[in-house]
């Protein structure tokens, strides 16, 4: 049996307490960060608060093992006097919807072995994959995650964009958005590049240029670029 | 019944003839783009041949009513003297891989409306979706395609290379990926729209920064500022 608390009531921490009730061998409770007079000692202590919040929030806990859930962070802005270690969830969670945590991969750290350990376990239990992550490689999976999630999501909106100025419906490109996002399963990125940046198919980019308005033919010109530089397979 | 002659051996030809094979109501024959001398009339004669090849290899047909199935070329690129039409799958076809064709909505236009619906009829014995969309329509989706895929795709690269740099299996961001993808079937891109460019988080955005070689630190900057313009729901 494991015990833990889950500090915080946004969406981190709701999903996660949400989860924890169902699993038997976790025994959780769940507090404010403004009530952390009622905090008592568990094995685990997870902090679900914002970026922010974490250096404030954690230097007023006395219990032995804290660990925080954010990408961002690292483990030593951690303030608790105790054990410290890292708990993220490496996936969006947006408010209101259904998470399958069996799908989300957690990056784990901790100061000793055990601490280490315990949180493997916690992983386990949950049903899914943990990834051993120092603070360092943390940060740098926060930001692959910007281009292959914010970025990604703008690619998206501007070829929504494009549909609804020319009266055609964005559905039409949901399987090829799923296809492509799929593709990279079985091969890598840079084997499944295609179109004219790629081929320098210099007669159709000149006719998308000239179908853009002034940010996107900005945007097109660079990202076009940067497949010709970079986006074939090294 | 419908009968059809598909001219092509390229990725878009095979997979097409192999899949008409497999359909009672279709009556299908196959041929290569150089043998146009044992070419029979068919209901439907549909040339998936190459971009540029589109317009030669027309002339030298004399069938009823020709198709082809390119994303970019007008139906009056069609050099045939009889009816003409456009049959395009909206994927991107690999060699070899399988395709699964009730998922590849299909974008028809024809002359005349007996011709439109022969299509349509078609593309309902493949089991998907038909969209009625003009040549100059066509064009635009193409355009809105190359973000949704290529760009897409080089969005997984760049995150893929900060990934092989720093020792991160990439495998850690597939969820993340599949996620991001399958979030804008339920809500717009707009809607969906996170991270640090959306919140103006400029402490992040200048850590980010700090951690990208030249090319990547353009790209960011230029995205970034495209999301903060353009980014959010309209």
């Amino acid at each position: 049996m494991i015990s833990l608390t889950v500090i915080g009531k946004g969406n981190v921490g709701t999903h996660l307490y949400n989860r924890f009730l169902e699993i038997d061998a976790v025994d959780s409770k769940w507090i404010d960060s403004r009530n952390l007079n009622s905090i008592e000692e568990t094995d685990i202590t997870i902090l679900a608060v914002s970026d922010d919040a974490i250096s404030d929030v954690s230097s007023q806990i006395e219990n032995s093992f804290v660990v925080h859930t954010s990408g961002s962070v690292s483990m030593d802005q951690l303030q608790n006097k105790a054990r410290k270690g890292i708990f993220y969830p490496l996936q969006s969670f947006t408010k209101g919807e259904i998470v399958d945590f069996t799908k989300i991969p957690f990056c784990v750290e901790a100061e000793n072995t055990n601490d280490l350990k315990l949180l493997e376990q916690l992983v386990e239990l949950l049903g899914t994959k943990s990834y051993q992550i120092s603070s360092e490689q943390r940060k740098k999976i926060h930001l692959a995650a910007v281009f292959a999630n914010n970025f990604t999501n703008h690619m998206y909106k501007i070829s929504k964009d494009i549909c609804d100025s020319n009266q055609i419906p964005f559905e039409i490109l949901l399987p090829l958005i799923e296809e492509t996002a799929s593709k990279i399963k079985n091969i890598s990125p840079g084997e499944a590049q295609t179109g004219p940046a790629l081929r320098n198919d210099q007669k159709t980019i000149q006719k998308h240029l000239e179908m853009l308005n002034q940010q996107q033919k900005e945007l097109y010109t660079k990202i076009t670029e940067s497949i010709q530089k970079h986006g074939k397979k090294l």
